[in-house]
């Protein structure tokens, strides 16, 4: 099939490769940078110079599919493709955007007879090699004609073990994508995957946390344990409850440097997360650990909090404490 | 009544003054600074030089009131007390001991003939003022024995508002003590009482914390708000639902300094929160607020967590994330 | 002054009340309830027929009080009223509406010449005879005008004590009003008032929660303590570090049924607690407490949740796990 | 080697199998139940009749694993082997123990010469088919001298990709079981792999939670989404980053019956998690998720909670509200 791609990025690039690698499909690129546009072309994609360029490329009914940052960027964007392709067209958004914003956009581009198609895509900079796992959220026709696209995208079946008593379920799940619904439906589905990736990874770094301070002085000295974070970590990867390919990651991370000392222990968080408790809370869902993976992330990119300053004020208030000045 | 105190720090201190002003108590005292054992001399107690010198200068059945840290010096004062005490002779614990503690000795100190008391003291450094509330644990003949000591020591029914509907319940709680069981029972209230005050405090905390970062940059124009802190604490003492001594001193810090520069933030715990969940998960009881309370203490005693090197180490692992460095 | 008000539910019936009672304040009522407005003028209020009539029979400037439910019958009278009322006119959301529609009201209202003013009202049921304590958002001027009204509702100094170090601060404060700033701040602050109340509720109810559980069969019969919470609760009023009003609300409840069989332990939240949780995430402030305060609060509203069928399938899954049937 | 094994449940009998089946070990059991005894006797192990039995089918110096649940068994079990095995001889406990409990025990029968070995073993029901992940503590050389049964029991390499950059790290860790350190480092990684275990199970639980209340009607329509749980959870499976064994579960019980009729939603929990949360305290380390977590489960074990009461109690105090009957 014939497609065009717009944001070049790491996501964008991988997918254009993967893309090309399969086969089968022609893709027209553009990005700002041009740079980025002259790199996939000597990868075998076909360069365009503008997004005007991009949609003269591609015959009607033409598909576009917009993989930039959430936000303002990929809003501004659908807009102008909004005015620029015409009745039967499709605009794909494969990046991080709020649900209920596909929702807006896909009643608004109904309107011109512009087809809209969210796509929730997981996998990070290992889906050029690993596939991609789409959720996908639109019109089931226009899902369905798209079909050769996310299927040479999904990861395909693989070596995975099959889940017994599947048979007469959507036979694309196993292949590593949905039609998750509706429009919105695709994004949803991602934002509360990364809502459980949160609670995951947080889930993980207690322990390991625990693990790691299963050493320290103020133990008892007959409790006190000395363990080897890199070992356990591997050793859970074989036969155990708590496998997983996070774990994966952090047995690799840890046989690098069982310290971490590259990392501060500052860490971000992407819409997703807020998102995921934002639907939690709109549906009376109480969502406890997604909300403190997402707190804890919060905290770890503050010095202190005012919170903690109140704290001891009504301390010295009280029982005339006064706090120690703080540790390193 | 005659009563020996020993442990002349902060709150033995002033529960011997508050013996002593209420004019009807003759209280022994002892300290291994001989400092504040003269200190309390000159305001009317009964110096003594040691522990052995103490006793002598009691009359059987004689009744020692222990003030100390909780830990080691108490379970060691206690134990020696144990070894020249009499039988019929009282030793009342007034610190913080782990309730099973006090389980314990009452039980060994039983075999001897030797009564003991857990009390349970709330009240910080306003109890000389305001009274001291206490919790009491032990034998009802020995707490009723001693019931001079704690209603001087107790804060009275002052101008308290009167709860509707106590007709028939035991008057002492009004007066601001209680007899609440047996040996154990003092100090296990008091324990719950600490766990509820690190709730109460996070709240506050989480609450003012919103409050000042409501102005922040990141936040829409329209939407950021620049309030005062001082006067909001002050306002919501007049009527609202969260009045409270807690708030007011709050309201009393805020009023002081805004911005509660004099704080690191740094705060600390101590064991009656770790008790309490201890309490919680022995009884199947979910007690999360109680529990995130001190884990934000535990947290805010940290440059940052090995958890957090954790998260950061899979993001970059599954998406190439590199966190930035840490903002001050 | 003159007032116009409308909604004469329990709030609004109250404030009415103590407007007249306060003998300086000529307060005009409407209320779809003809019967709420017939009882009103038996109490001293001038009745009116419709919106339009309550509008004709007060003067210009004109202000009117909205008391009702927040929501679309809020909205609904604001929006009617802003087509009734002139230039120099005030209208004042007294309810608990969302601090950002109070910013979207007040700029489209400001574009006729008419002001907005929204207060956040605690006191509950108790404020006709407590007083109300308010927290006003608005322009300064107008704010400034109105002091009589909000000056009469007040509790007033009363005898609570004076926080030490307030002197310059904004006395109004101390009455038991303040206005937080411009228009939404005082919705704001009220409702990071009601997120700090379920922190503080879910505090207390999780400690008598523990105090309850303290006996059950399946503890060790050496550590089993068999307390009296009424007695308990009214203890703490007294000295301790945990005194508040809710605490007092506390001990009314369990001296009149120490085992509040009435209640089922169902229990609703308005809008507020989630308002709070998303500025909170809004501003990255970790709000723990508060947030697990309204996840308590939707979990005690449902039979089971979904989440908890999964970890019986992944138990049942990994470990031949069959769970027991639920116990009542 | 030869081995004595005691206990033949479910784990016990598949350990036994995997032991024969390795077709290297000779091992003799023995369960309180004779019928379990002769079923492994049928499948090749060397039955006996009692303890004491077992013991005499062993040659010096003799191992014996006992795999009984934890708590009084175990405790009895391994003190009446204390009694009866001789110095140089093996306790192995494969069950899950308490890891200070290893630690007194391992002193004592120190004493007789009587080496102790602590086994944390996962796998669950699956460990006969993909073998047992096992940490371990205890003395290196007696760790060393049981290395054919750990190898045997162990998952060994399998098709699991290599973690790179482990060179130089002990082998043993990719083939399935650790040494974790000395006596209780073993039961203490295992109980800190459950404690994650914990933290995982709820954030997809929530998850999935979030997707099934995507539809309720409480929504509004345009954002109501009718989620298929079954397909989401397949193709998570497929290249996304919460793939995991755990995920692996859910999607086979999600396919047999995606509304989970079957499970009632009480949820048990075993020790671990609490003792997991009680090491966390004891480090000081902030452990939300697995404690949250862990408090999900005791919710879900009872209709209401008495701190739910307390909350209806207190809203009817100061607001007046009567919280409606529940729903199911």
């Amino acid at each position: 099939m014939q497609i065009g791609l717009i944001g070049l990025g790491r996501m964008g690039g991988n997918i254009t490769r993967r893309l090309i690698a399969k086969g089968k499909h022609n893709v027209v690129v553009y990005d700002q940078n041009p740079k980025a546009v002259s790199q996939l072309a000597d990868d075998g994609a076909t360069a365009s110079a503008s997004l005007d360029d991009l949609v003269k490329k591609l015959d009607a009914p033409r598909t576009v599919w917009v993989m930039l940052p959430s936000g303002k960027i990929t809003e501004d964007t659908i807009t102008a493709l909004g005015g620029v392709l015409q009745k039967g067209d499709t605009i794909i958004d494969g990046g991080n955007t709020f649900w209920q914003d596909d929702i807006r956009r896909a009643k608004t581009l109904a309107e011109k007879g512009i087809h809209y198609v969210d796509v929730g895509t997981s996998g990070g900079v290992w889906g050029l090699e690993r596939g991609f796992c789409m959720m996908i959220g639109g019109e089931k026709p226009i899902v369905d004609r798209l079909d050769p696209i996310f299927a040479a995208l999904a990861p395909g079946a693989g070596n995975i073990q099959k889940t017994p008593g599947r048979d007469g379920r959507d036979p694309r799940a196993e292949q590593g994508y949905i039609h998750a619904g509706r429009n919105g439906a695709g994004h949803f589905v991602k934002m509360v995957h990364n809502g459980i990736e949160y609670g995951l990874m947080q889930a993980y770094a207690e322990g390991f946390d625990i693990l790691k301070n299963a050493n320290i002085e103020e133990l008892p000295a007959e409790h006190r344990l000395d363990l080897e974070l890199a070992d356990i970590a591997e050793v859970w990867r074989r036969g155990s409850v708590v496998t997983s390919w996070l774990l994966d990651l952090t047995s690799t991370a840890l046989a690098g440097n069982e310290t971490l000392d590259a990392y501060s222990g500052f860490v971000e968080d992407s819409g997703e997360g807020r998102w995921t408790i934002d639907a939690a809370i709109n549906e009376s869902v109480p969502a406890e650990v997604i909300t403190t993976a997402l707190y804890a992330r919060f905290r770890s990119r503050k010095e202190h909090t005012f919170a903690e300053k109140i704290l001891s004020a009504m301390r010295h208030g009280f029982g005339g404490h006064v706090e120690p000045p703080k540790k390193s």
